[in-house]
């Protein structure tokens, strides 16, 4: 055993826990400061460095600074939220109306991560079966960039209020690639210390001893 | 500004980027050592910690030690593996049959991941226009498990050459709950420095730099 490779120090073990546990989605509070391409850049390894089936590797990564770019998404963000807002009745559509639910044009940069599900690369190893799992690859690829950007110190918030067809229309997105993800990438000044969505009143976190359950499945109280 | 919170060290910052660097997807060499409950617990903290549509927490959790249980779901792995070997030729066919895609009896816990995808929680908030997020938050869980485990030094696999309704059938998962990653999961003495799938020739890591477009997507090498 080659503990010098293996082990993680207390420290740096509780410094992993750390940045999952203050991890935070962030629509507000970006700072002007922009984000050097070389941290981009970092961030963007660190996606790179997640897991995928088969070693496919199949997500891309499209970094948007045009302005025009970014007030067009922001226009597809209106839409999609205008049409959400309308479902909700009586206080709830109050409350969804107060809640700030993306960055895009505050945020120095932003990110649409995206997935080619069918990519020879990996020559469809664990695809047989699952082959949603090409797209579960860029998701890990997406929480890896989500933690180490916390780690620099900048907030990542993911804006899935966006009709995809208009998002693939914008950003020239081919119809073999899927968009999977929006995230508004900025310095921030403060990490909140609950979910947006809980100190606005929106919903509350669930207790993690309700979600688990031995052996076999079983719902909510009945383990 | 309040640096305590916002800021990691140097240090803490390497560790986050070490645990993204040598996390592997380990099939192989897992002790007999026991995973204590309270470090699973802590383990699926992590994963509880991971953003999620609208609040909504749909990912549950299934801890599966049941050694009949866990010879069950290896033999859906074996059906599954067989029918995926079938689909290469020649001298991919025997590379494929060479490789050690799991370690379902050897690790001492394996852990089924599932998630809900209609639940009410969360009130549907950024799942009018993409509905799949719900699912995206389930893979963000996992991807936070996996690196918690690496700093503990303990190894993760993902078992995706299953057939998801044999799997929903041994775990009792109902039909309306999606089966997402099933895990083998335990102490390690190594993370192997690459990737088993490029060690063993199957495919090799893609350069990051032919993976980014700028405020337009585009393909390999016409950026």
């Amino acid at each position: 055993m080659n503990n010098a490779i293996l082990e993680f120090s207390d420290a740096e073990r509780e410094a992993v826990y750390r940045a999952i546990r203050t991890r935070r989605d962030v629509r507000r509070g970006f700072l002007a400061r922009p984000v050097p391409d070389a941290l981009l850049q970092k961030l963007l390894a660190a996606a790179h460095s997640a897991p995928s089936v088969g070693l496919m590797q199949p997500s891309r990564f499209i970094i948007v600074r045009d302005p025009s770019i970014r007030r067009e998404v922001y226009d597809i963000f209106e839409g999609a939220n205008a049409q959400a807002a309308a479902s909700y009745n009586g206080e709830q559509r109050d409350q969804y109306a107060a809640l700030k639910l993306e960055g895009i044009l505050e945020a120095p940069v932003n990110l649409c991560i995206v997935c080619d599900p069918n990519s020879a690369r990996g020559h469809k190893l664990g695809r047989h079966t699952m082959p949603e799992t090409a797209l579960y690859s860029t998701i890990c690829a997406i929480q890896n960039l989500w933690l180490a950007a916390r780690a620099e110190g900048i907030g990542v918030g993911w804006v899935s209020i966006l009709d995809p067809d208009r998002l693939r229309a914008t950003l020239n997105i081919p119809s073999h690639i899927l968009p999977v993800a929006y995230l508004c990438v900025g310095y921030v000044d403060q990490f909140a210390s609950e979910p947006d969505l809980e100190r606005y009143g929106w919903e509350k976190r669930v207790p993690l001893g309700t979600l688990i359950s031995y052996d076999h499945y079983s719902e909510e109280g009945e383990r």
